[in-house]
């Protein structure tokens, strides 16, 4: 049976902010305790159009919150400029935060592991809460230990401009730093046709493919002898967050250290 | 019910030739009268080792064969210098050629052709007999009429040498026979890394996959708004060669002139 | 070059109307020569609202319609009654109709092909426009005549009820209906866990998977000696319907009788 | 840069001890010391036949190799009786094994556990060195944490005989041991054909499909809301064990006890 988790949302009206509200509600072990809200700030939350029947306070000064509320976890998902304002009141305040928002520069991250090293608490910065891309990233990256021939093919709609496309590019950079340097294929090979054998990135070739009726698409060939592991991501449409917000507060309470980046904290 | 076909096979004793035998001996609807043999003329074919005790005569005179027996139809599995000369007696002899062979030269094949279409009789020249391969680029062909927007992948073990395959090439010319002139993907779109987008026939992209574990292994991907077509075919080994046999001798009873390789008779 | 194919289409309002009021209006070979609308008589296309601006006329009255204009094509995007009631109006007039309407009963039917045979006139009915599941079935149907060991996959959204889906079921029938009577699988085979081998429709495995963020997908698996050929439809969304009404407008001008489903005329 | 390993092979002219032998051999961070061979005592390795031409010696007793050589890891590809008992000495002489055997009691896991944990020494135990299966696994059961919801479709040549086969029933097990338990696809879903929903094992759904042409491949398939993961492993043939040995030589000198199965050291 897992632990009870009291949490705290800050942004709760937003679109991701309505869906991590029902998201918590509907956990059984996790409990909504409050939430940082801009405005309405004394009011309740069931007073809020659209937000469940519940009971606790809305907070606007988050400080406040943290020191009457004193919850285990925040769930950041405002704006950039905020959202970092919010992650260090948390540490300050013994609140583990889970943080949605991007535009963290080197310097604020140095300074913010730090500052969790120093506090020994969890805190994670999540760009990317895409849970499904993120565990065919770290999948790719720990079959590679293994089976180290690798090739992506990423599909996407004919719209889209840029090829290969950044989840291809992170994957490869993912493999890279695990695998031995390798180079692949025959090298006796050739190309009768230029760009046949598609992009490559430290030997990993990358193929993309635009066609109308496709959405985003990805997958990794891992091939071995008589074998080949292929691990392969389908994104139908704008896809929900709610799994990697949950799997990210699961994973803040038991961790002592920041983590950036949701693909460093699967187990 | 299908009509009976009377058979003839030259080659027995070949690999494919053995195979074409058994394959005729189990089809109900086919009967094998005989065979055509360089030795072992006058036998029966029971006599033959490792042949299926049937109480038919072995010919090494393809025209004596052709007046004596009178076959439906000529299963040619020779050699090319002798299949070329098995392909002329038999329609001379009113007997339809269904050749396996290969070296046949453009004036062969104009000679040939004028010489079924005066006897008015069919006759099927088939340099492949690898009927999965042959029905994926029919298809893709047929289809690409209707979704024209065509991408081809194509994937094999890390030994092959050149890319993109030759099958590959070979689907992408009969689209290009068959749809619109048309430019595929996004006027503006980009390569981050030269080669992503794979190599180009007209419009259509040709990704080239190498990788231990793979054997054999194509795709042709067809899209349109809010859908995809995909046609695939994978081998996984050398394989046989029967059911193509088949379908050449099904439809070589049907047609009135020559055919040259198996994808122009699927129906 | 494709010849010039004269049309005119009922039901230019509707939503699929539209789509067939640009798609012809955009086909190189296709002219928009007049709209049939219950509303609107005697206006300009052009003045109709979200309409191309083509100075063509709109007719309340079909068969005044076909006297006037006198169209190679009707394309019917209307109401079952209305449909048809028009396609018997348009083989009267010698328009050749393409109608996209369902509710059509065997008597109907009957009385139509005999309508259609006597004026020696092309007619399409089809209730299902989505070309890509139709050329699905097709390519399954031909290719099981050479490789008749065939398996189906189908794939939807876990809110789907029935099991299996209806194209999976109407894709085995079409396979039965050609292929060779003939039981899969090992003699001995047997299912440790109930239900494992999936349902069986003469013979023909259909296997249904149910998953949130799937949306409709089909493969059938058809597999020969050393080999397998699979024909993939991913349908991401309701898909447009165009390519499969482009299909029928150019395959009813080569036709001399009554149509039923696309299934039909694709060569 | 990997820590040099030095290691002795148990059973080197086996198939799978002479693969190991000259995997071994290449892999920078490995060093070959001895080998130990029921014959051949007191020669050198390279007077075997078919073996690489090294200088070290060939030893009969495995008490007496781990004493004079002091090798960091012992690989065993010999027989169940056999590995048993080199497991057992090489802990005693503080050598770490890796042992390729099966036929273990669960009374020799658990005195082999405590040996093990007394000598706070890493031993792996491994039934089935086949990567690619074992990472397919793993990463199922990881994913499952946090998409839930999951199916399994397993193919395999039509000669095969019991459904499913074990790899999928072991996977649905390993997928059951950590997600939270729930009831998967819609509660009012029919079955129009019994079957089509596959077999049931803790509401994962086994589908298994057999057909010519295929060789050993299964797909895991994990849905979230717009999105779905996919891990497949497709085996051509009998497929190389080396990756699955090397995996275990780097795991045993990083663990302190016994550890039965490769998917336990998937990191």
């Amino acid at each position: 049976m897992s632990k009870q988790i009291t949490i705290v949302i800050a942004g709760p009206r937003g679109k991701m902010g309505r869906e991590a509200v029902n998201m918590v509600n509907e956990t059984p072990h996790f409990t909504l305790s409050a939430v940082i809200d801009s405005r309405h700030a004394g009011m309740k939350l069931k007073d809020l159009e659209g937000m469940p029947s519940l009971d606790i306070p809305v907070y606007d000064d988050a400080t406040l919150c943290f020191s009457e509320i004193r919850p285990d976890v925040l769930i950041d998902l405002t704006k950039p400029e905020i959202g970092k304002v919010h992650l260090e009141q948390a540490l300050e305040h013994n609140v583990r935060p889970v943080i949605g928002t991007t535009g963290f520069s080197d310097e604020d991250l140095e300074r913010l592991k730090n500052l969790a090293q120093e506090k020994e608490l969890g805190a994670i910065i999540a760009p990317n809460f895409a849970v499904g891309a993120i565990l065919m990233m770290k999948f790719a990256q720990m079959a590679s230990k293994y089976l180290p021939d690798v090739e992506i093919i990423e599909k996407h709609h004919d719209q889209k401009l840029d090829a290969p496309s950044g989840t291809a590019l992170k994957t490869a950079q993912l493999i890279r730093e695990v695998r031995e340097p390798k180079s692949q294929g025959h090298p006796d090979e050739r190309e009768d046709l230029p760009g046949a054998r598609g992009a490559e990135l430290d030997g990993i070739r990358i193929h993309s493919v635009r066609l109308p009726g496709l959405v985003a698409h990805q997958e990794v060939i891992l091939g071995g002898e008589g074998q080949t592991l292929t691990i392969k991501h389908d994104s139908m449409n704008r896809a929900s967050f709610m799994p990697g917000v949950k799997m990210a507060v699961e994973a803040v309470v038991n961790v002592d250290h920041l983590v950036y980046g949701l693909e460093n904290i699967i187990e």
